[in-house]
C-alpha cells in the first residue's frame, strides 16, 4: 500500500525559494535600540537583559567568512497546527547544515511539554526529507503547555545542557513568541549559554505588526477555506435555494473571514472587530443579514452565502457581559459547590436568579438551545465553553425567526432555507501554499543566521513579501518590541499585542466598499484548490490582506 | 473587482482530451440487440419502440463524410450537481459546431422545468467560453422535476417543436435517465421526430454498470472530499487528542465513502452495503467503532479518523424497519389528521403508542434528541427526515457511551473526544479534474455523433477509462438495457438499476484486505487538492475505484 500521495511524491522534491540574501555568507546590521509599543518601564522590568534590543537586518557578507565551531539546536512547535511548520524545520535544518555540517537539530515531542518532560528526538536529515513541503506538525508533535515558570525553565535547561543544546528555536503564536522571550531573558541573565529565537505561527493572523508582515499558515489555510467556500458558492449559485451560513475558525480575531470575504465575494460577511466597534446588539447583526436576505429574496434570490467568524459572539457587547457575568457568578467557590449536586433545571433556575436584569435580558433574546448551553455547559473552571455555541445556526434561526415577522409586515415574499457548515481543521494541516513552503523555510533559514548571530529574544522575520521572494528582506525583530502589558486572570502579565481587524486599514476598506454590491449581486469568485506547478500567477500569489496590505 | 480568479482565468484555457476516434468524421457499428438486465417482458411493454436496440460503437469513417443538415438542440440539466457538466454542454457545443457550423444548442432552464415551462436560452459560443472546464450547473441551472407523465412530454413537444428542436440531451442520474429513455420511446412512437440521448451523472457514482463505467463528478467530488479528510488526517496526527468523526454524500450507496477511504487511509470506514449483507444492528456498528477506538486507546492513541456514509442509517435493517413502520403509521390519513393539532409531548405518546414492541425496542437504543427526531420531525407527506439525522454525531454519542461502559469493566483506559463533519455541498461543484473535465467534455461531443447517427433512447458511452484518453471506446448505449422493474409507492416501475457496493469487487476487496491494518497503525495518505497544472502523473490521475476495478 502507498505510504506517499502522488502529490506528496511529487512535491517532496519543491525546493522553496529562499531570499537572495540568504544565499551565502551574511552579516548583521543593527539598528538603533527598540522599545516596547507601550508600557515601557513595566516591559523592561520583566525583561531585564533583552528588554530595548536594536532590530537586526542581515546583507551579504562582503569577505569571506569562517566556519563557525559546531552547536547543537533544539526545536519546538507550539500550540495549534499551521501549515508550513514542517518547512521552518527543514529551512533551520539546511541553514544550520550551510553553517557547519556538524551543527545538529533536535525535537521536542508534542510542543513545550516536550522540554520540560524531556522527550526528544534528533532531526536528522532523513527525517527532514520525509516531511519536507508537507503539512502538519507530525513530524515531532505539538502542544499546548504554556512555558511560564521558572521550575519549566530549570527542568529545560537540564536536558538543554545534557545534550549540549546552546540554542532554541520556538515556533509558536503569539503567547508561544511571549514565553519565548521570558525564557530567553531567564536563560541570559543567569548565564545558561542558551539563546532563544522565536517564529511567527498562525492561522488566525493575529501575530502582525509592523516588523512581522504576516504569520505563517494564514495564507494556506485561507486558500483551503476559500476553495471550499468558493465550491460551495459556485453550488448555491447552480441549485438557488439555500443559504449557507459558514462559520470559519478563528476566535480572536476576523482576519481570516476578511480574506475569504475577499477571496470568494460572499454576499454577507462579519467582521467582529466591527460588530464591537459599533456596539452592535445581537439583533442588529442578525436584523444585518435579515435585510440581504429579503431584499434578494423579493428579487426571487432565494439563496446565498454567509460567512461567520468564530468569535463573534465574545465581540457583541451584551453577549460578551452576559458570559463575563456568567463566569463570574459560577467562578465563585460556594456557587459552584452549590450547583454540583443539582438537577439540570435546578442549575438552570439558581443561576438565572443570580444573573442581572440586563443578562437575564440578553439571555431571553437567545434560542432556548443556546440560552441552555450558557447557562449550564461549563468547563472545569466554571467557565462557559463558548467554542461549542453553535453561532452559524445561533443567527439562521435568528434570521428565519426575524423574516417570519418580515413576512407577516408584507417586507419580505421569499422563502429562507439554511444549510450550515464549520471550516477549521480543514485547513490547519493542509501541504503549505507555495507562498507559504518559501515563507516558512526562509524563517527556518534564517533563524539559523540568527543563531550564529549569538543573539537572544528575536523573532525570525522575513519581510517584503508581496515582492519576488529573492527581494525579501530577512533579520531578526527583539521580541520585547512587540509587548505590552495586558491584565489577564486579575495579573499584569506582559503579552505581544494581538493584531484586530483594523477598520481603518486597506483590506477592511475594499472589503467594506463592495460589500453592498456583493450583497445584491451574485458576485462569487471560485478561487479553487491550491496549485503547486503551473503558472507563476496562479501558484505563488499572496493573500489578498498582505496584497492590499502593501499595494 | 474580479470577476474571476485567476485559476478560473488560467483554466479556461484548457483543451479537454478527446479520444482519437472523435477527432474527425466516425461511422456507428453496431452490435446485437439488447435485452434489460432484468423483468424482459415489463420492460419490452413500457418502451415498445426504444427496446431491445443494438449497442453502437464509433470508429473512424474510412470515406469523406459529408456535411449534415443543420440542426437544433435542446440541452436539460437533471438532479444535483457535479463537476463536469458545463463540459458536458461545451463537448456537446464543439461536437454539434464540428458537425455544422449552423447547428443551434437551446439550454432549458432550471432542470427538466424548464422544458415543460418553457424556459429557455440559446446557448451562443460566448456563452459557452465562460464556462468551459468550470464546476457548477450555473449556465442554465438545474432542477429535480421529475419528466414523467404524458402532459409534460406534450408540453415540453410544443417548445421543441417551435424552436425546431430534433434532438435533446438530458444529463442526468439514474431517475432522470429513466425517464429520458421513457421521453425517448414516447417521441418515437408518436412520430414527432425528436430523439433523445441520455449523459450520465452523479457525484454518488452509483450510475454505472457493464457499459457505462463511471458516472462524471465522482472523480472530482471524491477528490474534494478526499483532500480536506487528508487535510484532517493530518491535523489529527499532529494533534493526537480527536477522533473525527465524517459524513460523505452519498445515500443510496458507499462509492463516495470507499473511494475516500481508498484515497486517504482512515482508521474506520463503514459500508452501508455491508452492514445491510451483515444484517448488522446499529449496537454492532457502534462496537466495531468502540473497539478500534478502544484498541488504540489502550495504546495511547486517542485519535483517529472514521467515514461514514451519509446512508448508512437506512441500510441498519432494524432502523430501517422501524422508518418504514413509523412512515407507515403517519401515511394514514387519520393518524395525520389526528396529530395536527397535538403538542410535540402529546405527539410523541400517540406514535408510541402505534408501534410494534421490536420497533419501540430500536427506538429505546438511540439517544433521544435522534429518538425525537424520528417521531417528530416530518416532511410534509408524514415521512421522516432521514437526511435531517446527524449520522455522525448518534455514532459518536453511541461509542462515547460504549467507551465509558468498557473503561467501567477495565477493558479501556483512553481518553475519547469527537469532532464532527459533513462534506457535500464542497464537491458537488468544484472544478472538474481532469479526468472529469475530458471524461465530460468526450461525453458531450459524443452525444452530437449519437445525434447525427439519427438514435433514439441511447446513452452517451465512453470507455476504457483507465487508459489514455485518446485509447477510450466511444458509443451509445440502449438506456433500456439497464433497466428492471423495481417497486415504488406501490405501483411497478422501470428504472435503471443503481450500482451498489459490490462486495466481491476488487475495490471493496482492496479496502477489506487493508482496515485492519489502518485501523490499529495511523496509516494515513493526504491525497492534496487537485491539481490541474504539472506531471501527469498527478494531474490526470483516474478514481482509485476505476482503477481498481479495470486493473
Amino acid at each position: 500500500m502507498a505510504k506517499k500521495s502522488i502529490l506528496q511524491q511529487q512535491r517532496a522534491a519543491y525546493q522553496p525559494k529562499l531570499p537572495a540574501v540568504l544565499w551565502g555568507p551574511v552579516k548583521a546590521v543593527l539598528g538603533k535600540p527598540t522599545e516596547s509599543v507601550a508600557d515601557h518601564e513595566a516591559i523592561k522590568r520583566l525583561f531585564p537583559v533583552t528588554y530595548g534590543l536594536p532590530e537586526l537586518t542581515f546583507v551579504k557578507a562582503d569577505e569571506p567568512v569562517e566556519q563557525p565551531a559546531a552547536i547543537n539546536v533544539g526545536v519546538i512547535l507550539s500550540g495549534g497546527q499551521a501549515p508550513g511548520g514542517h518547512n521552518v524545520i527543514s529551512g533551520l535544518f539546511d541553514g544550520l547544515k550551510a553553517l557547519n555540517p556538524d551543527n545538529r537539530l533536535y525535537g521536542f515531542l508534542m510542543g513545550p511539554g516536550g522540554l520540560v518532560n524531556h522527550n526528544y528526538v534528533e532531526l536528522t536529515g532523513d527525517v527532514i526529507d520525509e516531511y519536507r513541503n508537507t503539512g502538519g506538525f507530525d513530524i515531532i508533535g505539538s502542544g499546548r503547555t504554556k512555558l511560564e515558570t521558572v521550575e519549566q525553565f530549570d527542568k529545560g535547561l537540564e536536558i538543554l545542557k545534557k545534550l549540549g543544546i546552546t540554542a532554541l528555536v520556538i515556533i509558536g503564536g503569539d503567547d508561544s513568541n511571549t514565553n519565548a522571550a521570558l525564557l530567553a531573558d531567564y536563560y541570559e541573565r543567569n548565564n545558561t549559554g542558551v539563546r532563544v529565537i522565536g517564529c511567527p505561527k498562525t492561522i488566525d493572523g493575529d501575530l502582525k505588526n509592523e516588523q512581522i508582515e504576516t504569520s505563517f499558515g494564514f495564507d494556506t489555510a485561507t486558500k483551503v477555506y476559500s476553495e471550499v467556500i468558493g465550491n460551495i458558492e459556485r453550488d448555491c449559485n447552480s441549485a438557488k435555494k439555500y443559504w449557507h451560513f459558514i462559520k470559519l475558525m478563528g476566535r480572536s480575531a476576523s482576519h481570516i473571514a476578511l480574506e475569504c470575504a475577499l477571496q470568494t465575494q460572499p454576499n454577507y460577511c462579519i467582521i467582529s472587530e466591527e460588530v464591537e466597534a459599533k456596539q452592535m446588539s445581537l439583533e442588529q447583526v442578525v436584523d444585518g443579514i435579515a435585510e440581504v436576505v429579503a431584499e434578494r429574496g423579493n428579487r426571487g434570490l432565494n439563496y446565498g452565502v454567509v460567512l461567520i467568524p468564530e468569535g463573534l459572539i465574545e465581540f457583541v457587547p451584551e453577549i460578551k457581559s452576559l458570559i463575563k457575568e456568567l463566569n463570574e457568578f459560577l467562578g465563585v467557590e460556594e456557587n459552584k459547590a452549590a450547583i454540583a449536586d443539582m438537577t439540570p433545571e435546578q442549575q438552570r433556575e439558581f443561576v438565572l436568579a443570580g444573573l442581572t436584569a440586563a443578562a437575564l435580558a440578553t439571555l431571553h433574546k437567545l434560542p432556548d438551545n443556546v440560552a441552555n448551553q450558557l447557562l449550564l455547559d461549563r468547563d472545569p473552571h466554571g467557565n462557559v465553553q463558548v467554542s461549542l455555541i453553535e453561532t452559524e445556526k445561533l443567527l439562521s434561526t435568528m434570521v428565519g425567526a426575524r423574516l417570519a415577522k418580515m413576512k407577516e409586515h408584507k417586507k419580505y415574499k421569499g422563502s429562507f432555507a439554511a444549510l450550515h457548515h464549520f471550516f477549521g481543521y480543514e485547513g490547519r494541516c493542509a501541504d503549505p501554499s507555495n507562498f507559504d513552503a518559501d515563507y516558512c523555510y526562509a524563517l527556518g533559514y534564517n533563524a539559523a543566521q540568527l543563531i550564529n548571530c549569538g543573539v537572544t529574544g528575536y523573532m525570525s522575520s522575513v519581510r517584503g513579501l508581496t515582492k519576488p521572494s529573492s527581494e525579501w528582506v530577512a533579520g531578526g525583530i527583539p521580541i520585547t518590541m512587540m509587548m505590552n502589558v495586558e491584565r489577564r486572570n486579575a495579573q499584569d502579565k506582559p503579552v505581544i499585542r494581538k493584531a484586530l481587524v483594523d477598520l481603518e486599514g486597506k483590506p477592511f476598506k475594499v472589503f467594506a466598499s463592495k460589500r453592498d454590491e456583493w450583497a445584491r449581486e451574485t458576485a462569487y469568485l471560485y478561487p479553487g484548490p491550491i496549485q503547486y506547478f503551473g503558472p507563476s500567477e496562479v501558484c505563488d500569489l499572496p493573500s489578498r490582506t498582505l496584497w492590499y496590505e502593501q499595494n
